[in-house]
C-alpha cells in the first residue's frame, strides 16, 4: 500500500499519496469540479505560461531582497522543468471549468513548484516548511494577477501559431487565384448570373479576405501585452513592493521572448476582460470569413452534374455509406463546423465577460478554456483545409466557359450604347426564347455588326485586364 | 398660451399641460428614457393588454368591495376607450427601453386612466382625490405583477396571429407540392448529386417542416396562460386581498377572451422569464426552418442560366440598377433577414432573463420590445412570402427531368445487384468519361439487359410512388 | 513487426494493421478530421446507440429476408459486445468534429462490426466477402438515415440522466425551502429594499422555477422520438423495402427501451434538425434559470461583513492564494460558467441547424458535439451543486431579522391607511432622517397605536403565511 | 382627384400621383418589404450619405466626360438639397429590412434625385429622357458599389457622435474618481470582501474600462475607409471607366469631409462584410463593459438599508406604484438593456455577414440597420447615463468606513508577519468569534503591539496612496 502524508488547510486535514506533486489545495479543487472532463494538464502551453509567470515572479522577489537565494533558484528551476514540459501528467488534474475565479489552477501551478523544489532539496512533499506555496512560490502574487496573466501570455503563444497557418492558407489561395486567372466565368451576385469575371478574381478574393484577419489578430493580441502583474489582490499592489510590476514583467518578456508590459491602471486591468472580448470578436470574425470561402467552395464544386462545377475539390474519402461514387466535400464542411463552434464559443466569451463583478471577474476560467479550444481549432482547421483542399483544387475550365457562353451576363455592357431599359428588354427577351444574347441584339437591329463584335469581342479580355493582386 | 397644471411626486413639482391625459410620473419617465424612439404607443396591442389587466382589476376590487361603484365603472368605462383603441397617440410616450422594470408603463396607463375617469366626472385632469392612478387605478396591484401579466396576454393575442399566417404559409408550400408531384428531378446531399426524387416532394417537406412549428408555438404560448397577477410587489401579495389573484384572472380571461389563470407560486412567478426565453427560442426554431427554406428556394431558382435553375420565383421587382434584366429572389432574401433579426433578438431577450436578480427582473422592458417585434416581423414576414413569392413559384421541369437524366442519381439502385464496392467503380468511370450511368453500365457487361431495363425503368415510377402527405 | 493488410476504396489502397477492427474509410477519416482532439469514442454513449440502431437494421434485414441469418446473428453479437461497452478506445477513433455529415461515424462503426463479425467466423479482419460494412452492416440504411437516429437515441437516454439530477436538486431546494420557512427578511426588487417575505419562500421559489424545467425537458426529448430510419438516403427509403421503416423502429424500442417511431415525412425528416434546436434551447433556459439562483446564492452569501450575509454557503476549499481565511462560492461560479457554456453551445447548434441545404443538413456532427457536451455539463454541474452546495447552505437568520427590523419595508403597508402619497412621504422622512419607519409615523401621528401595532406587529405573521408549497 | 402619371419598368406598368418624386422602382419595392415599420426616413444621415455618394458620381462622370454638364450640375443640386435635410419625409418610404442587396435603397436615391433635376428643369417628374435614374443619376455604378460606400459613410459619421459621447461619459467618471479619493472601502472579488481600496479607485477604474474603448472604436473606424466605389456589380468596375473609383472617393472625401479610399482589391471589398463585423464587435465590447459598469453601480447603491449602501444614485423618478418612497436605479438598468440590444444586433450582424454568397453579400440591408440602431442607442444610452446618473451621485462615506472597519479585509496584510496560514487561522477565529481581526491578532499574542499597530494604522494611508490616474 503506498504511503500517505497528510496536508492541512482552513477546512481541515486531507490524505495524499506521500510523493505527490500536488497538495492539498489541488486535491479539493479536483474533487469540487469534476465535470468537464477537460483539465489544466490538456494544455500544455498554459502550463508552461504558469511557470513562466512563477519564475519571473521569483527572480523579481530574489532581486528585491524577499526571498532567499537558494529558495528563489530551487522555484527558478522547478519551472523550467514545467516550461520544458517535462511535468505535465497527472499533477495538473483540475478542471479547466472551476470557480474560484482561478485560484485552483494557481494554487496547482503553486503546490507542484513547492514539491519539486522541496524533492530537488532532498526534502519530502508536502514540508512546506523549506519552501510554501503561498509564502514562496506565491510571493508577492496573487491569483487575480498570476492567472490572467499567464492567459494573455498563453493566448500571444498561440496567436502565433494562428497567424502562422492563416499566413499559408492565404498563400494556398493567391497560388490558385494565379492559376485560374485566365478563365473566365460567370459572376453571381444574389445566386443569379451577373456580369464577366475570371475564377482567379474569385480566388485572389478568397486570398484578400483572408488576410485581412492578419492585421486584426495583430491588433487583437496587442492588447494581451498589458498585463495586471504586481496588481495582486484587486490591483492596489497589496503585499508587492514598489517596482515588482515592471521588474516582474520584464523578466517575464526576457523568460517568455514575448513582451508584456504593466497596465497602466493596475485596478481596472484585475477585473477587465475587454482584452479577451476583442479577441475572441476577431477569432468569431475570422470564421465568418472561413465560413463563407467554404460556402463558396461547396457551391461552385456542387455537382458532379446538376450543380455549378466549376470547381473540383480532391477527393479526400468516400462521400456515401449508400451512394456509390459520391465524393463530399468533407473538408470544407468540417471547416464550416469549426467556425460555428468558434462563434458560439465568442458567445461563451461574451457572457463570461459580460458576469464581471466589482473588483474581479470569477468566470475567466471559462474564458480561457473558450478562447484556447478556439484558437487551437481555427489553427488544426486552416492547416486541414489548406493541405487536404485547397492545394489540389482543380478547375473544370470547359464547364466555366460553357456557362459563361450560354448566359446573358453581358448584358450590362449593353447600357452605354442602348441605356439600361433597352438592354433590359433585349436581355429578358432572350430569356423568354431561350436564345443567346448576341442572337437578340442581332435580331433587334439596332447595333451595327461593329458595335455588336465590340461588345461580345472584348468582354472576356476586359474581364481578364482587370484581375487585381 | 395653453394652461398649465402642476403634479408632485416625491422628487418635487411639475408642470404639465392642464388637460393632459399623463401625469407627472410619465412625464419623468418620458424625459429619463429618450433613447430608443420606440414607445408605448407604437404597440397598440400591448397598451390594450394592460388596459384589459386595469380593467380586470377594478372589477375585482369592486367585488372585493376595496372601491366604490362610481369609481370603478369609471376606471371601467377608461379602460373601454382604450381597449377600442380610441386613445393612443401621443399619451402613451414612454420609451419602449426603458428602466424600472415596467413601472413607467404602469404608471403612464395609471395616469391616463385615471385622467380619463375624472374628466368623465366632469372634473379637471390631475386633481387625483376623486380618481387617484396608485391608489384606485392601480389599487391591489403593483407593476410587478400588473407589467408581466400584459405582456404575456400581448404575446398570447401576437401568438393567434402567427399562427394563422404560418398555417396559411404552410398551406402554400402543399398546394406547390402537389403541384409539382409528377416532376423528377435529382435529390442533393451536401450540394452533390445524390439519389432521385420529386419536387413535389421537396415543397412538400418545407410545408411539413413549418407546420411542426405550429405545435411548437401552441406548447410555448401554453406558458404563457400563467401569470401572476394578485402577487404584487414580489408574490407575497402583499395590499392584496385573499381570492384577489383567482378572481382578477377570471375577470381577465372574460374580458381578453383569453384564458389565464394564477401561476402555482406566485413569488417564483415574478421573478421567473423563463416562459418569454420558450417562446422566443421557439421563434428562433421558426427562424431557423425559414431560412433554410429560403435557402433552399434560392438555390432552387439560381440562374437563369449558369445555375440550378429548377424553379422560378415571381418576379416582384427590377433586380439591379446596373444589369439590365436581371430578376432577384427578393422575397426570400427579406425573409433571410428577418429570421437573422429574430435569432439576435432571442439572444437579446436570453441576457435579460439571464439579468434578474433575487425578486424581480428589471429587464423585462427589453424583453417585451424583442418579443413583440419578433413575433410582428415573422407574421409580416411570413405573409409577403406567401402572397408575393411561393403562391406564384413555377416549375422548370424540362430542367429537373434534363439535370436527373445527366446524372449519375441511380448508382445507388446498382447496390442490390452488383454491390456497393463495384457500384461505385461503375459510377466513377462514368463521371470520368463523361458518360451515362446506363452506357457506363452497359459497357461493363455485368448485367443482363432486362435487369439494366429494370433498374433505369423504373426508378422514376419509384420516386414518384413514394411522395407521401 | 505487425503484420498488416491492404484495404481498398474508390481513391486507392492503404495498409492497416492485420487485425485492425477499424478499416479504410474509418483510417482515412481519421486522418481526414484531426482538429478537436474529442473522438467518437470520448462518447460511450453514442457509440452504444449506434450499435442499437445497426442491431435493429440487422434484425429488420433477416425478417425481411435481405440477409443470411448467420450473418444477421453475427452482426447481432457485434453490435451486443459495444453496446455492453465491450470494444470502446482505441477503435472509435474518427473526430467528432467531422465533414461528411456523419458518414465516417457511420462507417467506423460498420467496419467495426464487420470486423468483429468476421473474426467470430474465424475469418480475418477485413476479408469484408463474407461479411461487409456496406453490403452487409449498413444493409437498407444510409448514413442520413442511420446517424440522426442514434443521435436522437443517445439525446433521450442522456435527457434520463439530466431529469434524475435536475428533480434531485429541486428536492434540495424544497428542503432549504421548507427549513427556512420561518425566517423573516427583506424582499428586494432592483436590488432595493421592497417589502418582507421568508428565506423559505425564497428558496421555495428556487425550487419552482427549476421544476418547471422539468416538463420543459420531457416535451423537447419527446420530438426526438421521431427518427427517419428507413428513409436512407433522402428519405425516399431508396434500397430500404416496404415496411423496413416501422419494423426497424420496432426493433430498436425494444433493443433500447425507448420508444421511437419513424416520422411522418421522412424526406423531411432527415434533413430537418428543429428537435436539436428545440431541446438545446430547452438546455439554454435551463442555464438563463440556473444562472440566476446562482447569481443569487452568491448575493445573498456576500461578505462575510460588507455583503448581504443572510445565507452561508459551505467552504469547499480555500478561496484565495493572497487573502487568508476569504472562502469563496466556488461552487455557483462553477455553475454560472457552465451556463455560459451551454448558451454559447446553443448558439452553435443554432447555427448548424441553419446551415442545412436541400436534402440533408450536413453540419450534424457539430450538433451531436455540443448538445452531449451541454447535457453532459449540466448533469454533472447540478450533482455538483446539489452535493457540494445547496445540501449544506445554512441562514444566517439573525441577519435576515437585523436587516428586516432596519428597513423601510413595511411602507408599502401604510397605503390603506394613508394612501401611496402619504405614505412615499413617511418613508422618505425615515431615510433622511435616518430612523425606523415606525418612528417616522409615530411621529406624524396620523394613525392611531392600535392602527401603528396592527401594521407592525402583523406583517410578519403575514409573511411567513403566504409560504407556499 | 390628384394627377397620376405612369411608370413601366420590365413588369409592366404602374401610376403614381404625377409630382411624385419617387418612381416605378420605389413604389414596388415599398410593396414588397411591408415588414419592418423602420424606412429610410427614419435614417437622414444614411439618406445624406447616399446623396453625398451620388454627388461624388456625378461630379467623377462629368469630369470623365461622361455626363453632360447641365445634367450633372442638375445632379448635384438635388443631392444637395437632400444633404441639407430639404427632402426626406415622406420621398424615402422603403423599408429598411428589405431583399435585394440595397438595389431598392439605391433607385429610391436615384429615382428622387432624378426627378428633382427634372423638377429645376422645369420638366415633369416622371420624364425621364432628360434625366434617368439608371442612365444618369446610377451612370458607372452599382447599388453593389453605391450601398455599402454610403453605409460606412454613415458609420464613419455616427461614430464621431459616440466618441464623442463616450469621452464625455469617462470624463464624468474621473471626476467622481477624483472626488471620490479619500474614501477607504472593502474591495471585493467574488463579491466576498477582499483588500481595502479607496472609492475613488473603484470610479477611476469605470473611467478607465471604458476610456479603452476610444481606440478600438477608432480602429474599427478606420476599416470603413475603405469603400469598393468604382467596383460597379462585381468589382470588376464594368461600366466605369478607368480612374473612376480614386477619383470618386477623392470628391467624396472632399463633399463629406470624411477620408476615404479605394479598397485595395474591389471584387473582394464587394462581397466582405468583415469590417462590419469588426465594428459591431467592438460595440458589442463597449456593451460588455458599459453593463459591468451599470451592475456595479447598482450593487454599490444596492439598499437603501439592506445592501451595500456604498454611493447613492440620484433619484430621477418614484420608483414603484405600490412600495411608497423606493427609488430604483432606473438609468442603469436602461442601460444594461441597451447593451442586451446590442449584442443581441452584433449576433444578427455577424449571422447577415456569414450569409454572403459568391460575388455579393445580399443581406446587407439588415447589418446597416443594426449597426445603426445600435450606435445610436449606445449614444443616447451614455449621453442619458452620464446627465442623469453619473454625475449625480454620492458617495456615503460613512456607510463605507463602516463597513471597511467591521471586516477582515486586513488579513492579508499579515502574511509578511505571520504567514499565510497563520494568517487565514487568525481571520476564520475573527469571523467565528464575532470579532473584529485587530481584536483576535490582540488575543493571538504573535505580534507585538508596535507591529499590530503598523499593519492596522497604515494600510488606509497605504490605499489612499495607490489611487492611479
Amino acid at each position: 500500500m503506498a504511503k500517505l502524508r497528510v496536508e492541512t488547510d482552513l477546512l481541515g486535514q486531507r490524505q495524499l499519496p506521500a510523493d505527490a506533486l500536488i497538495g492539498i489545495h489541488t486535491l479539493r479543487a479536483a474533487e469540487n469540479f469534476d465535470v468537464s472532463g477537460i483539465t489544466l494538464q490538456d494544455f500544455p502551453a498554459f502550463v508552461q505560461s504558469l511557470a513562466m509567470v512563477k519564475k519571473a515572479a521569483a527572480a523579481t522577489n530574489l532581486e528585491l531582497g524577499l526571498i532567499e537565494p537558494i529558495i528563489a533558484q530551487a522555484i527558478g528551476r522547478a519551472c523550467d522543468r514545467l516550461i520544458g514540459g517535462e511535468i505535465l501528467v497527472p499533477h495538473f488534474p483540475v478542471d479547466m471549468m472551476q470557480g474560484g475565479a482561478g485560484t485552483s489552477t494557481n494554487m496547482n501551478v503553486n503546490e507542484v513548484i513547492a514539491n519539486l523544489a522541496l524533492l530537488e532539496f532532498g526534502q519530502q512533499a508536502g514540508k512546506y516548511d523549506t519552501v510554501n506555496p503561498n509564502d514562496h512560490v506565491n510571493l508577492s502574487q496573487s491569483t487575480n494577477d498570476v492567472y490572467p496573466t499567464a492567459i494573455r501570455l498563453t493566448v500571444l503563444r498561440e496567436a502565433e501559431t494562428l497567424l502562422g497557418t492563416l499566413r499559408a492558407l492565404v498563400a494556398a489561395f493567391r497560388r490558385k487565384g494565379a492559376a485560374f486567372a485566365d478563365i473566365v466565368k460567370v459572376g453571381r451576385t444574389q445566386l443569379q448570373d451577373a456580369v464577366p469575371m475570371s475564377l482567379g478574381q474569385e480566388f485572389e478574393a478568397f486570398a484578400e479576405t483572408l488576410e485581412e484577419d492578419v492585421a486584426q489578430i495583430l491588433g487583437a493580441a496587442e492588447l494581451m501585452r498589458e498585463v495586471n502583474l504586481g496588481g495582486t489582490a484587486i490591483g492596489t499592489g497589496l503585499n508587492a513592493p514598489a517596482g515588482f510590476s515592471a521588474a516582474a514583467c520584464a523578466h517575464l518578456s526576457e523568460i517568455s521572448g514575448i513582451m508584456v508590459r504593466p497596465a497602466r491602471n493596475l485596478v481596472e486591468a484585475t477585473s477587465d476582460t475587454g482584452a479577451f472580448v476583442s479577441i475572441s470578436g476577431t477569432l468569431k470574425r475570422m470564421s465568418v470569413k472561413l465560413s463563407k470561402v467554404c460556402n463558396d467552395l461547396r457551391l461552385l464544386s456542387s455537382g458532379p452534374r446538376a450543380g455549378f462545377g466549376e470547381i473540383r475539390l480532391p477527393a479526400m474519402q468516400a462521400g456515401s455509406s449508400i451512394m456509390p461514387g459520391k465524393v463530399n466535400p468533407v473538408i470544407p464542411e468540417m471547416m464550416n463546423q469549426i467556425g460555428f463552434q468558434v462563434i458560439g464559443n465568442d458567445l461563451t466569451v461574451t457572457l463570461a465577460a459580460g458576469a464581471g463583478q466589482l473588483q474581479l471577474n470569477a468566470m475567466e476560467p471559462v474564458i480561457v478554456l473558450n478562447l484556447l479550444q478556439s484558437m487551437q481549432l481555427l489553427a488544426k482547421g486552416m492547416d486541414t483545409l489548406r493541405t487536404r483542399c485547397i492545394d489540389n483544387i482543380e478547375a473544370d475550365a470547359e464547364r466555366c466557359r460553357t456557362l459563361h457562353n450560354g448566359s446573358l451576363v453581358l448584358a450590362a455592357s449593353l447600357n452605354p450604347f442602348v441605356g439600361y431599359a433597352r438592354a433590359a428588354t433585349l436581355a429578358r427577351n432572350a430569356l423568354a426564347e431561350g436564345i443567346g444574347l448576341r442572337e437578340a441584339v442581332e435580331r433587334d437591329g439596332v447595333l451595327t455588326p461593329e458595335q455588336i463584335d465590340a461588345i461580345f469581342g472584348t468582354s472576356t479580355l476586359r474581364v481578364l485586364g482587370t484581375v487585381q493582386g
